[in-house]
């Protein structure tokens, strides 16, 4: 992918792209978005770009769809990233008291194809599914977050947007060391994680 | 088992019993100790116990031994629960730095023993095995936990110490839930996991 | 009694139910309400069950029958406990300014009825007399606690109430040890006086 | 009572003289002694009086006597009023762990003896009895509270010291309100309270 | 003067009333109505009065007329005491910056005759002259501050209103010690002046 | 007077130097000093100086004689420059408690003679008699500061010192405003104060 | 120029003028304005002054003309000064983020110019251009600096008003040490370069 | 080079390495080292490495060298990077009191000569020449540190370590925009330096 001298490169999702970004004076937080900012002003500054964290803690697909056109659009974004659905999966685990946040497969991918059709004037658009950072295949939430980052490529397919996968190189980080290395609840990435998430996405930006 | 008038009861162990001591002006900290002996107290004021939170956070076995006469012997407990190996294990699987503190399970059993040696004039001791809040039975660090467990049970036998079971009563529940709605890490009993494992230990005090 | 799946349980009251509730991010407080839930949540997670702390400190019967409708049958409860009344009484003794927050034991029984009669639909609905953790029967305020006590009974049986009595638990305890090793004011129950008052209402929920 | 230029006042006791005194710049509390100060200096500028705050929170006549030397007689007192007691009688009611701070009636009477014998230097010494403040003479802390202040004056009659009595003035209050106007724990006087020990004890130093 | 039971006495004035009474929980300040309010509950338990603090720091007579109606006739005085003026003096000594808030001693006058209209269904009015601890006759202030307190005097004197002298308390006190010993800036009685104030209005209230 | 290039310019004194100086990173504190350095430094660059504050809040001259050697001596001074006796002057007038702190002018004289015969070896030394912002000449305690500040001349005569007079500087200030407006206690020069003290004192520094 | 009593004096600008004021309880600030304030105040106590300091942190030429009416003019200023232009200069050099502060030369001649058509009725008007801590002629910042600082001046002629030059007061102090031993950033001119400023302008203001 | 596995990897230096590890809780500190570690740690986690990092703020190379065997080779390193020598230019410009600390470049040359000596043992070696972020060539500081960089390349040449160099990144950096828009006073990093610093140097690690 090529970048453009001006571009708005936006980042959505939940929690891992926000990172706290209520508590850093230019809203980037401390996470993944961070990195790719800086290491975009540090190695093109013969460009000019606005990055901007459109990631909120705690987010399921149906927050982050209520305001997608508030959030994200509004920033008339050039490049877009979108990683969302572990929250999804989380509510029907970690839950005490009866709640409503638990959002199914299919509301997902519905919200997700509904975040899609807003998003059609973007030039770029790149959908990264879920990952959990649980090597064990037949752990229950990795199950379940494999089957939601499945409609997350589907639906990406269909709407003929580009995937880039994190978990993969989470897996092979996980050869070699347990993801509780990285996280206690293995959802959070933390330092490690949030650099590696950010050379995938640096890779696709060229930097 | 049947409690005397005076009787000094102690609990030791990791952060599980010391559920942040140093926060509670009376040292008892917020978990399964306090809420036992809010119990003896409610329930049995015709006595007099002195309940003492031996816990240290962070504690494996080696570290419980190193302070076991200071900390517990000194207290001239005449009732004992020990409850200690989660942070044998749990090293082996959230390190990031090296580090020398993860405990094998063969070194674990040799420092259960020695407190056990160093105990033998207490009137009650009872060991519980540890435990891991994760129902998926090939986890690995369930699988890891069940092997240090099943040590305690070795040297329990070994000593004819009694063994207060507590996987048990946490097996029953993740039937219903995942062990994640009781604690994010699977090891930190926070406040309903505190009330089980208080419970299962009050009924051994008949109280 | 049963209690259903999905139940909401709602506890009214004054501080003795409210527990600081304001400081506890769940807003359940840290009294006998936190200890049912915990309990609850621990020993029966086949159910899902909601559990709503409406308690205020200070509130007499007055205040809890101005604010019933908006706390307390807005929640919808399908099982209800109040425990209100001890304020009626303790303003006529602890008063240094003018004030009008005493409430005759005749205009309790009136706010009492009131509050009954909007409850009429609650599933299961009990009322808890005031106590008073004093020993010494002729003590002036423990006389006054039993006349309006006297009269909860009174109103519940005309409604066909339950009534759950925590008095003769508090007594029971008083046998062996003064009220004040409980409660410095002989109002608030703390954490040994909770968990008395906890145990009697799990014993009506079967838990 | 006559006070002489340059004299050294020293009021020694527990909370009641204590008064959170470490939390006040010049060390006086917040109670009856600063009142006191207040008054001589107010209505006495003619002469220079050094005013003492020697009481410690949670003081029996044990802790006083352990430190009578280094607190009080090290201050070379020429007038000093001491009021001790009332924790002695306290700690047999409002215990929960098993503790050594009872003091019975006798061990107290032998505690201000001792302290008596100590103070045989002093120009003007004067005993304060304990008070409690609850009118209902049944009442077990008040019927104790009453053994030990019958001790303080036999102690007071075998050395030919002057008694302050500061019971007879709350019962005047108590004719009319109940004792818990005053004070929650019936123990400690607050503001209203330190009022009427202050004025009394300016009574005896004629101001 | 006779209080009668129920009564509502309010005290008027600028920062020597207020004593920071934003800064305590009940609003009565730290400063002469405290000890007033005190002495009344501690020594006439039999009747109740409502006492009220409607000091505010920095308060001219312009100031005070200008929130009369709002802060002291809605609270319908029985018994009203009212000391202003040293802010109208005071501002023509310590400006640095230009500023509108000296008042003339003839608008002084006018100010203050306007309260005494505004108070004719006060059953009980008293004023009090602005005082200065200065003891220096000549000082400018002191000489100012005798101006303005001989107009209080002459609006007393033909609204028929008791007046309430404080000024020979203090050179009575200042025959001893000087004014600096009370207040480093001779205006703010603090502890000391406070109590000298008090006794006097004491004395009028008859306790 | 001419500064040489390296100089040690030391400012020994009460409150007035001191100026809250451990609040202050650098130790110069906020007045008189901290103007004079910025003043050397920025219209002298082409030197170097080393500035010390060596004022210490609440000193007498006994105070400081005391501590001479230890602060002002050990720096080595070139230039020195002395203010005190404000305080031993002002004991006489705000103590409440009876103490020790109050200098007679004898012994201020003999104190400072004792200070000049410790600095022989300083090249340049000045003293600064104590003001007093008060314009009224017959207060009490301008009369005393003058006596004080007399002897400080004598001294100074004697051992061939020069002096700096603040004194008139001030008194031509209240020619047209109270010494108030620059302090409230007539005492601590704030702003206003320390900017003509620093102006004086630059003169003789030919800056 | 000859100041009247009552003038009201503004000093309009950006940080260097701010100070931080905010933290100030009078709005003046830690800089130069205050350093003037205090010497008006000092030396000429016959005058009533009104200082107003209207700087803002970060204001360009644009920010300050947009706020000219509400902030300055409203003030009714008589004497004026006007530091501005700086930050013009910086945002094309410190930058990461694209923006749009950044004012050419041109505009901020033409918002110079604007400022100056608004201001034709104050009695005395001053600019003073922006001044850059760098001895370097050849530095960039510094070049660009001079190039504003020129407009200034061509302004100021157009509309005959006078200029205040501060630029040679700072050269001529980095004939001796570099303009970093000023301020970190060249630009903040810190407690030093405040003195030398304030001497310039009270030079203007015959103080 | 090609990292072991075990290896201990220090950095020395000063501030730009140490970024405010104090208040990192793993010691780290927020700059160039967490990069590389979190890289490190992410991209390796088949190897075990500890990361150290040995920078202090303010250090001239005479501060490192004091403590060179405390703080470096205590560590046993396998690797060490070492960049020192910007504060020993620094305090050439930006002293305002005298100071002891400039360091000239033969004492530099010196002090890093001795620090090579004491580390011939270390298995790999690498000095990092001092950089300044003005793009100027022309500008003092930037002339005196090339002049100390070259002491470091010629140090680096007799002990055959091998120089990583940062100022051609720099370099680059500033080809399109100012050294000020990554750093105020052109010596800090911040969080675009630190990128850049530690992508050089994780190319020699082949990271």
């Amino acid at each position: 992918m090529k970048l453009h001298d001006g571009d708005v490169i936006v980042f959505a999702g939940d929690s891992t792209t926000d990172a706290d970004k209520r508590n850093t004076s230019d809203g980037l937080g401390n996470g993944y978005v961070r990195l790719i900012r800086n290491a975009l002003f540090a190695f093109h500054p013969e460009n000019n770009f606005r990055v901007v964290n459109a990631g909120v803690g705690g987010n399921t697909s149906a927050h982050l769809l209520a305001r997608w056109d508030r959030d994200v659009i509004s920033c008339k974004p050039d490049v877009l990233f979108c990683m969302i659905g572990i929250n999804d999966v989380w509510r029907h685990f970690d839950y005490l008291d009866p709640q409503d946040a638990r959002i199914s497969v299919e509301e997902y991918a519905e919200n997700l194809a509904a975040i899609c059709e807003k998003s059609k004037g973007v030039r770029e658009f790149y959908l990264i599914p879920p990952y959990y950072l649980e090597r064990n295949r037949s752990d229950e939430m990795r199950v379940m977050t494999e089957q939601y980052a499945d409609r997350t490529r589907a639906v990406a397919a269909r709407y003929g947007i580009t995937v880039v996968e994190v978990q993969p190189d989470f897996d092979a980080y996980m050869n070699s060391r347990p993801g509780q290395s990285i996280s206690w609840d293995r959802v959070h990435p933390f330092e490690v994680g949030s650099m590696i998430i950010a050379r995938r996405i640096l890779q696709f930006l060229n930097c």
